[in-house]
């Protein structure tokens, strides 16, 4: 009854170019974390979820066991897995953030692989990083960094960062002022080793500061903290031209949708709601719909590493979609022209608008 | 299956006296914030049940278009649509906070237009700051402020405020101490011009201290704050005989159901819950249900402005109920007789006795 | 079609051995506090949840009155009441916290009521209390207090505290240095009579870290308090060897099922969420069954002095489990296989790897 439009992934990686085993396949369906003894990160919805929608895609049974669909994985090479996958996908276009660790695909060989577009997402950290690299002053570094993201700004279609929950946001919103930046720099400078992370609180809010003044949208990751805590943030950036998208709020992800309705530049990401919560994303989607304004919901895979991430994000949220917007309007809550015009925003039109992809 | 009873609507506003157009009747269906460039509020949960319940009262069809809709609303007129609307919810009886700014109708002009009883629900700021306008020293200040709350509570059936996120009553429960008060009202009057809020955080602890004293239940507006940081304020008013009523939860319905469950003096109410989350509604109510006892919550509908916002609460709340309840009811979970009971209760028994409004 | 073993009820308390009346019967359905004024009690979810699984069990109807089945109760007697409703519960272990207060049976009368296994949890606060009462000075009560942990780690299962929300263990998660745990043992000794609750930052986290370091699995009430606070308690504990349980989560059972999923050695409980929240059971498990590794979460009952409680708690459970895991297995998005392994591991499987109860 709901059909929806070919997708924007405004918030997604590459995915690896080297062939899986099990237990290298299994560490990428979970968090950070590595499974408890006894236990297995295929049993959670996530493997669950990819058990579900994968092995038909490459000529399996739904929920074949692991190894087999591991198996079939090798047999047709990392890359015509992709392919197969990427392109049963229904995306049309992957917003790709770059600064992820690890050996992945880019934007440009995102979009051949699932013959879509891609663009990119500079994430921030690791941009200051570089710049750092090459910087030799305080001073220098700082002018540097500005140059840099304002570069970065013309090249890509957002920022991202996920220094909101360390950076001492929630005590102190508002920009930091020259003197306090030049300090933050120059101790940081000294005691930093080439390739350093940045973790100097002050710093990293300059950085957002930065960005923010740089007018493009800049993603949030809210860390496994209450989205609610960013509104100072959004209170101090309200009206200055650049959009907050707050990332992965799950399972904070119905005060990530009532900061999207608070604020007019505030949006919310519908991501790890339904690449990770498997049998639960209608239901996960739908808390979503309470609070926020429908033009304020952004859909994402939040998917990296594995392909099969891309497809099962994509294919839940067009299975939540059709399910729990169908049941409205089965119910007469919601018309049936209504139901398909918001379905289609979520899925294409409010990212198109938010980051001008038209 | 489950009927329920005409209403009390526990907390709500007068609604608007004047015509409205398109753009100016959607700035009303959302919180205070304007739509993000590219959106409408009427995309939200609250436009869609707006046009789900309302055009029907009006001779239109479900759904149609928000500019028929308003060409209906002018053709009738304001005051005859407020008629109509009104007296289509079944609500017996509006508690009415009369503190809210713009041209609303009072409590009489409400239940006039509803064929229904009203009471008024006095807010407590802006009564501390015509206080403060009519008054000399501090120390006049304060003592008028005690006799004017007093002479308040034999006229209104509760107070309510919204001071409850913003006066520190998380860090400090407690009531401030004589001097403490003297001090900040020396202070706060100092630099207040006229009309000027009260923003001092200790008058404001200090307010909703005098208001305990009074008796009346004192409803808090939770802001888009956690419930469960009012824990601490919730122990401290144990058993001085003031109830507390947690207005507009949502998203944290489920903090503040729990807190009504732990406290005998605490109540949770349904309001925001119901006006603003549309198709949701049952949802959400069965949230509330889970941990609240059910002599502990209270049908609202938290409208304001437009007479359209109390239908849709209302309806959502009879709607929400009957599905809730009944479902239980035929897996056995719960028996009728109790199911009835409970709609009941929590459509205006509960209310009645906690308002004393028998 | 999903079949459960019998359950290990991973944390719970004996019986009352004592007649009730209709008031102390309700005084034990809800939290401590009292009903308020003109409620009651049964009012609630629990108190339907006992209406609806226990009278039956009694020879009774479902949802008959209260007094009625009181009287029944004491018809039969408080011992074959307990043998009666323990009996039909399909508990096959239960692991029993023995520090709660009151006349409660212990492990083995428990066992020997409901023809079941049961094994001790030893609460670490009254410990620490009773070494306190026989310890002359600071430096022997510390000595003695990790002799009396480890003896305790011989002979239970499991530690329990609920300590963690009011030890400041969310701004120092660490371990604190020995000067400072022997001037806080001095000074609590000091102003400490006999039998007074542990009430000192520093020595409950000091016990905290003492029983961490015993390696038996530390089961952690959260009480009102969202778990995610503990995140940093669970890094610095990551790896150490002993296990961490989040307790009682409920209405924070979503935040709880995250923690469990980002650290290999945090559990949590479903405890509160089944006896608490009776209709609504099915959609709390579900939410729980989100973010959580399926090899994470434990059953309990987490029910004290009624044996209703401990009924309650099962039949809620093993139909929710049946409902959620049935409905996805119905929806394709799980296998019948996968639903009843994952049934039998949250049902017991889990919990006897975690507790060795092999």
């Amino acid at each position: 009854m709901i059909d929806t439009p070919r997708l924007v992934d405004q918030y997604c990686h590459g995915v690896l170019r080297t062939e899986l085993g099990l237990g290298t396949f299994e560490a990428h369906l979970g968090p950070a974390a590595p499974p408890a003894s006894g236990t297995t990160l295929f049993d959670t919805q996530t493997g669950f979820a990819v058990r579900r929608w994968c092995p038909p895609l490459l000529g399996l049974e739904a929920h074949c066991p692991p190894a087999r669909y591991l198996a079939r994985r090798r047999e047709l090479g990392v890359a015509e897995t992709g392919r197969r996958l990427l392109r049963a996908a229904g995306i049309g276009t992957y917003l790709v953030d770059t600064g992820a660790p690890g050996d992945l695909t880019g934007p440009a060989e995102l979009a051949g692989a699932g013959a879509a577009r891609a663009h990119e997402i500079v994430r921030l950290e690791p941009l200051a990083e570089q710049v750092a690299d090459t910087s030799g002053t305080a001073e220098s570094f700082l002018g540097n960094l500005t140059e840099a993201v304002q570069a970065a700004a013309t090249r890509s279609v957002a920022f991202s960062s996920a220094a909101a929950p360390r950076c001492g946001l929630v005590a102190v919103p508002e920009t930091p002022g020259r003197v306090e930046v030049r300090r933050a720099a120059g101790r940081w400078l000294a005691r930093r080793r080439a390739g350093g992370p940045l973790d100097d609180p002050v710093l990293l809010r300059h950085l957002l500061w930065i960005a923010v003044g740089a007018g493009r949208p800049l993603q949030l990751h809210t860390g496994d903290r209450d989205p609610g805590a960013l509104a100072g943030f959004a209170a101090a950036t309200a009206g200055l031209g650049a959009d907050l998208v707050l990332l992965h709020g799950s399972p904070h992800h119905r005060t990530a949708a009532r900061l999207a309705g608070a604020f007019p530049h505030v949006y919310a990401d519908l991501g790890a709601a339904l690449t990770h919560t498997g049998a639960r994303a209608a239901d996960v989607l739908a808390e979503i719909l309470e609070l926020a304004p429908f033009g304020k919901l952004l859909y994402s895979s939040g998917a990296r590493a594995l392909p099969e991430l891309h497809v099962v994000a994509a294919h839940a949220f067009r299975a939540a979609l059709g399910r729990v917007l169908g049941a409205w309007v089965q119910d007469g809550a919601w018309s049936l022209p209504d139901a398909r015009r918001v379905a289609a925003m979520l899925a294409a039109g409010n990212a198109t608008r938010v980051y001008r992809l038209g």
